[in-house]
């Protein structure tokens, strides 16, 4: 014991005990900081020994020199392709070195490596074969930001969303040994310091400790998560020193093992009392040396923390592990820098994390400053101006304080702001306590992460009536994350709940009116949905809904709950009258379909109306469509079950199809995955733009349709 | 050090170190176990202490002689209440003695506590005015089985669900700092050992350590989990010795806290590496006397374990953690016995969990038996047969092997199931994991808790393609349970999803049937879901579907992916024509409607159809339908945005509901949140009984309506 307890005051291990819950970044949390230019970059400008990798397989006889030196070609293509592509870069060149490692100590791919969240995988895609196709990173057509089964036998589990890689190196793992296949295979997750943080790996490590299943967990720990595992700090204030390294290498190497080998057989003959309290004692012991006593307690060999860059004791720790005997899970700690070796991203605060196309030599990014404001500064700014009036009014993010803007609240108001990581489930449960006691929370998470906290959202909130507000941003088609991050079924599976009301802007200035109408709401939750990107801007605004306005109001105003509104009247005196109901930011595209018919069909009309609210449902605004028209297209971001569905099913129940008076067509997402590509594009696909509005009601009146372009520009693609 | 090493030697202190995460009951997995008969019980027959409290506050007074002489009371009381009504008996047994504590030691209401589950809060209601209500548990209008805020001001947060008291205590706890209101309050959340495996628990307690507030958990230890904690062994071979019961206080009271504070006040004047030692040292070392390392790793001030049925030692525990100082959650670790103190629950295997009526001296069920099987042994009997020809096949639950029929499975193939416990999002992606390597995964979750892992249904199985088979048991309403346990949502938050297969069997043969047909597909995912109880038996089937079966079929056969059936043609040569076309269950009470229709207008003939599959939904038999009659009526067991609403759409792009010719209506549940009750008043209440059918189609043709009553009998209120 005295031993252990002399390493253990050896300040060099670093055992501060962080308890902070409190993730400042996450995977798309990307916030666009501002830029901290770097000195000039060179890399090596050449690969000589990546050029002879096409797969793994190729890098098995690498001395660790040459590991070396690949690991820094690796690390200069990885720049050189994102500087040209845009994507996850910060994340990516801080486990080039664990990614040729893992693929030069494991044998890869019948040993599956999972990549938690799965945007770090860049140096592997390299590695494995699709080199040539970087320069298609995240476009149409083109390398999926993530890793994705039908892209490569290599990527062994897709990804997107965090805190999934350790159940599914689990259940790769326990396959294994249900088809009795040879016992050498190892399952290994890897997973950061955020994704940890999600209450899905202390389950998922639960499980595995229970099953003593074969599974490696390398804990990727970044520090950009303060983490609440009793391990030493992830604040990068102590540093993975060579006193540690070595401590983990001893602990993983074949004799300590078969030191504690030979100590349990003799504990074996002890009472059971006394066993249990050796192995405690053991566990302590190795606890206070390595600092994982979290991962320990729930049941798993510990190993730990080691140099992430430091391929010297990375691979021979990796052989180790791979060459145990036993079956215990094992958790390897080690420690790595985001934006690691390229000078402009370690100088940068977000650490390169999401990037546009960048100049490689300074780090200068490429992209045009937006013209009009996004959806997510708009809510921002109006939850500011409600909570300036009203101390009960917080924010709540999980994680994602940049993506969800509020972080720009949480400036103003950081007491009233609560990012809780990446744990969605206790976000909105949390929430509920709060409105509970009479705060107003705007529990703000993107509408696909909303999905990790459905039955929270449904048992703790809506069936008890608390007035929280969620903010779903990302709502409809995302762009280039594709389609893991699509917010497509979120009015499919909130639109069901009884007594929650669901709005959806059509533009910046409805978003503001939104935010007040849902402030105001206190007998029940809301919820309001919108999408990536730039709004419309005033000068759209004022062309296409007649707006008027100068500037932006500087406040919103409340709105009637589920009320629409009609935006744009029909010509009179026409034989035929078609109305488009819109719900969200279709709308701009319905006008323009309306325009664009009446201006080739003398004998049209064309209604404009914005639902606003799904629901409640404006039953009085779709009657009167339905009665005062012959055709009526309901058009809205998201998936079959949605919007379109509800006013099907009212105007079925009213009556209103059952003498063939009114068309009625819904126009929703298709029922399939959108890939990546920019946002235009994937609307294009989905047949949710101007031309398809236009041509559904063409058809309907029987005209002749000839498809043109849609005339709204699409946009930049972005790093979401 | 020595004196701790001394103490933490003693066996009395149990450290033993549970590292399983096997759940082996959970609320609502109840199995209706073989009775074992104890001896005759008496309880005490009068109620005088009892009868002298109608509200908490008339407890204050109590010396502990009382305090303990109440528990007794409130014991028999507790039993003979459900003993007329059944409900949940065991666990509010266990927790006698602590909501007694409860009430006696904090302010309650003021001080919120929020029972995690809450089936145990029977004593509590019984303390907190509602003992005379108490007969009419879980009855249509009666008291619910649950904590319901719009029961009383003492249920301060409801549940239903496992794990989210931590959440809602600590979003309490914030709010009331966020009003800067007095800082007495203490919020307390009492969890099981069950419903702590859960990852949300984890993602609260990270929470409640990094805000640092001021709440309490009461990590209610029942010895039916073997928990992954660290914490001593659950399993009941550990004693809550009275050794362990002077710890706790010993930890608990003031002076030991004035030492931490002292010790805590010199630490400072140390450099920081010496301060981090210091605080490792002192937390390994509490650690090593309580075994609570791993609730001290998440930041909480952990004490324990404690005897929860000693209230001479529970209530100065609880008073020391009310007057502490400082604001560091506490969680207090107390060992309970379900079914404590009633001899018949304390013999049964499963602790009288969850009973039917009862006799009270002997516990013997007064339950008659089922007369025909019920869908979840018939979903466990083909699991069976299938996995007997096929040993890919496995069986996967969430904590509730009962409930599911997963138990059954397990008898015969104990290495083919996994219990995960309760961590549906953990279940769903370890299936896709075990999906990827080629194994057939049927993962097993009631409807309304896959609503836990709704994103890893979506973003690791669907998106992935991978042959994932769910079966979702307690699909549509669910009976006395309520609102928070209907299988409302599953049909529009599945059906939203492109790539999964979903089909509903109408009875028990089709069950067996699509079982077969699931297993057989292995390029997509398949969700199967159907509801609780009985299933309709040989006579019901042979009379309503003709089946003509002397017994039911061995064996399931595959059916045609995507493809209805027509159960029932309409007469010929009417003038008018009625399709009805149901998924699930609700197919007998449309053949029952369309032969009343039939028997009372010889002018009008019906169709019946069972669609089987809402995805892919069978077009051409919808087309068929709806070209060949008058009127067109879907039924589900589910919500807005679900079935008929898919068809709705369909009909719609189809041009269908174009020219007149076709009235279609969709019978979906209603738009509110429908409570407890039978099933069978549940469905009338919802308006989808063979009646609401009947007269749906009869107003639709203009002819009389007099809504005669449901001819299917209903069911006796069960457990679920």
């Amino acid at each position: 014991m005295s031993l252990l307890l002399g390493l253990y005051s050896a300040p060099s291990l670093g055992l501060g005990s962080a308890r902070t819950a409190c993730a400042t970044s996450r995977a798309h949390a990307c916030m666009q900081q501002q830029q901290q230019p770097g000195p000039p970059y060179a890399g090596p400008r050449s690969t000589p020994l990546l050029d002879t990798v096409s797969t793994p397989n190729d890098l098995k006889g690498f001395s660790l020199a040459e590991l070396k030196q690949l690991s820094h070609e690796l690390r200069w293509e990885t720049i050189n392709a994102v500087s040209k592509t845009g994507g996850h870069l910060g994340s990516s060149l801080g486990v080039v070195e664990l990614t040729v490692a893992l693929h030069y100590v494991f044998n890869t791919p019948a040993d599956p490596v999972i990549w938690d969240v799965s945007h770090q995988v860049y140096p592997h895609k390299i590695l494995t074969g699709r080199r040539e196709r970087m320069p298609t990173l995240r476009q149409a057509g083109g390398l999926s930001g993530f890793a994705k089964r039908s892209e490569s036998e290599y990527d062994a589990f897709g990804a997107g969303h965090s805190t999934t890689s350790i159940s599914a190196a689990l259940g790769m793992a326990v396959a294994h040994e249900l088809r009795g296949l040879d016992q050498e295979r190892t399952s290994v997750a890897v997973i950061g310091d955020g994704a940890i943080t999600g209450g899905m790996a202390y389950e998922a490590m639960n499980n595995a400790a229970y099953l003593n299943s074969r599974i490696v967990v390398i804990y990727n720990d970044n520090g950009q998560v303060s983490l609440p595992t009793g391990t030493p700090s992830a604040g990068g204030t102590v540093p993975a020193g060579s006193l540690s390294a070595y401590t983990s290498r001893l602990i993983a190497s074949k004799p300590f093992q078969d030191f504690r080998d030979i100590a349990k057989s003799i504990n074996r003959l002890f009472p059971s009392e006394i066993q249990q309290a050796n192995a405690k004692i053991d566990e302590y012991a190795r606890g206070m040396v390595s600092g994982g006593t979290l991962f320990e307690e729930l049941g798993f060999y510990y190993i730990g923390p080691v140099d992430g860059h430091d391929l010297d004791n990375l691979v021979p720790i990796l052989e180790n592990i791979r060459d145990r005997g036993g079956k215990q899970p094992v958790l390897l700690h080690i420690k790595t820098d985001k934006g690691k070796g390229y000078p402009p991203a370690e100088a940068a605060s977000d650490k390169y994390h999401g990037v546009p196309k960048f100049e490689v030599a300074t780090g200068k990014k490429l992209t045009a400053p937006a013209k009009t404001p996004s959806y997510t500064s708009v809510f921002a700014d109006s939850l500011i101006d409600l909570a300036a009036a009203d101390r009960s009014v917080v924010a709540i993010t999980a994680a994602m304080p940049g993506g969800t803007g509020v972080d720009k609240f949480g400036k103003r108001f950081p007491k009233r702001t609560f990012d809780v990581g990446i744990a969605e489930q206790h976000a909105v449960t949390f929430a509920a306590g709060l409105a509970v006691e009479g705060i107003k929370p705007f529990c703000a998470i993107y509408s696909t992460f909303l999905q990790r906290a459905y039955d929270q959202l449904i048992h703790d909130v809506a069936i008890q009536k608390l007035p929280v507000r969620f903010i779903l941003d990302r709502a409809g088609l995302v762009g280039n994350d594709g389609p893991t991050h699509h917010g497509s079924f979120d009015l499919a599976y909130i639109g069901c709940i009884p007594g929650i009301a669901l709005c959806a802007p059509s533009d910046e200035v409805e978003l503001r009116n939104m935010m007040r109408t849902i402030y105001e709401v206190d007998d029940k939750p809301t919820a309001l949905r919108y999408p990536r990107g730039s709004a419309l801007g005033l000068d759209v605004l004022n062309d296409l809904f007649e707006y008027g306005l100068d500037e932006y109001p500087a406040r919103g105003k409340a709105l009637p709950l589920g009320k629409g509104r009609v935006v744009r009247g029909a010509r009179e005196d026409v034989s035929s009258r078609v109305a488009i109901l819109s719900l969200g930011t279709r709308l701009a595209e319905s006008v323009l379909a309306a325009r664009a018919i009446e201006g080739a069909h003398a004998d049209v009309g064309v209604t404009v109306a914005d639902a606003r609210w799904m629901k409640p449902l404006d039953t009085a605004l779709v009657a009167r469509l339905a009665e005062e028209h012959d055709v009526l297209i309901t058009v809205e971001e998201g998936s079959i079950g949605g919007f379109g569905d509800h006013v099907l099913h009212y105007l079925s129940l009213g009556g209103f199809l059952d003498e063939g008076t009114l068309k009625a067509r819904p126009m929703v997402l298709p029922d399939k995955y959108i890939e990546a590509g920019s946002m235009g594009e994937q609307y294009e696909e989905a047949g949710l733009s101007q031309r398809f509005i236009e041509a559904t009601a063409l058809r309907l009146l029987g005209k002749p349709v000839s498809m043109g372009s849609s005339s709204l520009a699409d946009e930049e693609p972005t790093i979401a």
